[in-house]
């Protein structure tokens, strides 16, 4: 739920302080980097020092919003930050140790989501469960504070927009999406520019992933469930790794009849099978994945869990029959 | 160009009239379809009767847009109609022999359309060739008609905008887009639903050609070309059909480097072969289509090559190459 006196006190305090940390969760997304870029080109225009922190690698997709910023991985040093901004991350946990140890040594914690599971964490939280995104969050602090978007900072706050909504496809997408759109594009951002770059610079890796992974589709439960698997050797034998195979599972998803998809992947250095579930509305997965000791969303939800690549199939097959 | 004077006078032919036909081209793609239903629905709220009659089959991925309504592929037998409504097509030759031949019957023709190659055939001719969609044209039509959106209006109109566009993806992607999306939400579009129905309702033979089709991949210029192909083989092996190709092509398009993507495909009962081309910007295609007797748009065209697949396939790569 809003909190209209913490939104108050965000604008008040960015309007009365002068150096800002900002970061996000790990495992970076478009969202996660679109939402802090916004934010640094809010900070810039309003002649703000702020300095983005991440535990992990930007993803190459998304290095096109960077511009002339950059997004640091330590802080630099000799950098002042009173007050630092986390964004998009349901809880501290999510930003990773080396980053919660920096946020710590600030004055304190400004809290930027739209995650329903959002824990509060914040000395101030300004959390919209029904925004399709934090990038919208963001939005409206941008309109809240009364900065004009740029073009720059309309570009990065679309971007969060299309990704964390598969480009207006998954049930996040409302009258609001499309509004907040349409004034993005009123003030410069480019839809087929910010496609052709989220989208179109693909390693022909990730396709001969694609070839494995899409050969590898097996029904079960009268075509109720599809599932798609990738073996650590898929890798090596594509020259392709983890990051690619992100969103394959629509693949499975995709089918007629399909009410249930599944990803299994074997990991790197483990002995857990990461297994992705995809819901089209039929099953709560975020309750199927709780049976693994995984959770998620009730449309798309994970479990790590121990055992082979055979023996996890053969256990989460048998459950997920039970609920399709 | 707007003809201010034609869209009155096609306003008030509607008020006037009552009995009418709808049409668009053969080869159904999902504006077609949307943008004709859409029509329907105005002419339905306004008490009119209205009959669709198209040469092709409708595409099962845009089935779920009929509701109770029927496109019909022969005239129902005692159908008055006074004039046509003629639907995202560039030239009367688009809509098939049988369909002309309705056309001709009647008293006049309404060409209503997006492209910039049409040849303003109708009687009266409202072209939008800034419109992503014909969708958007239609919608126009309903405002300038003073028709209150319907849900399901809404919803058809909404359709024909995501997959002219590719939801949101190619360059006619505009303000306009968005702002007419934001109004069909408004008044009940659903863009989840309408994005499930038309891109998770895939047969499972469709994957498998894929397959196929990503196992074909070769570059050539440096990799500023990348190529698919289809043998007539792929679709028996899989059984698919040359409509689940549909867009195979972009996965050419989507990898980094690539200039120009080409897709060749062998046609059933044919010595010729069907030659895609999509440019991300560099390379004007139609252009390049029509040295082959083809043609299309700039970043999207096509042409029909006599000759064997290798055959075609040297001919077209050692032009193609001269262009990135």
């Amino acid at each position: 739920m809003r909190n209209v006196m913490d939104n108050q006190a965000i604008v008040e305090l960015i309007q009365n302080e002068d150096y800002f940390l900002i970061t996000s969760h790990v495992d970076p997304d478009g969202d996660n980097i679109a939402s802090q870029l916004g934010l640094l080109s809010i900070f810039k225009e309003l002649g703000k020092h702020a300095v983005i922190v991440d535990q992990d690698a930007t993803p190459v997709a998304y290095q096109f919003l960077l511009n002339d910023d950059v997004i640091y991985h330590q802080l630099p040093p000799d950098t002042r930050y009173d007050y630092s901004f986390v964004l998009d991350a349901a809880n501290l946990d999510r930003v990773g140790d080396s980053v919660v140890a920096l946020i710590q040594q600030g004055n304190g914690v400004i809290n930027i989501d739209h995650h329903t599971s959002n824990t509060r964490f914040g000395t101030y939280n300004w959390v919209e469960p029904e925004a399709c995104a934090t990038a919208i969050v963001v939005y409206k602090l941008a309109k809240a504070l009364g900065v004009t978007l740029t073009p720059e900072m309309a570009t990065r706050l679309y971007a969060g927009i299309i990704t964390d909504t598969g480009r207006f496809r998954y049930t996040n997408t409302t009258l609001e999406t499309f509004e907040v759109s349409a004034d993005l594009v009123r003030h410069g951002a480019n839809p087929s520019y910010v496609a052709t770059q989220i989208y179109d610079q693909e390693p022909i890796s990730k396709l001969r992933l694609l070839v494995k992974v899409l050969s590898s589709l097996q029904s079960a439960a009268d075509g109720k469930i599809h599932w798609l698997q990738i073996t650590k050797s898929c890798y090596d034998e594509t020259g392709s790794n983890v990051y690619e195979s992100e969103n394959m599972i629509n693949y499975a998803t995709s089918i007629k009849g399909t009410k249930l998809a599944i990803l299994f992947r074997e990991m790197e250095n483990s002995d857990r099978i990461r297994v992705s579930f995809r819901s089209k509305g039929f099953v709560n997965v975020d309750k199927l994945a709780q049976c693994f000791g995984g959770g998620g969303h009730a449309a798309a939800a994970g479990a790590r869990i121990p055992g082979t690549l055979a023996e996890v199939q053969q256990k989460v097959l048998t459950e997920a029959c039970k609920w399709v």
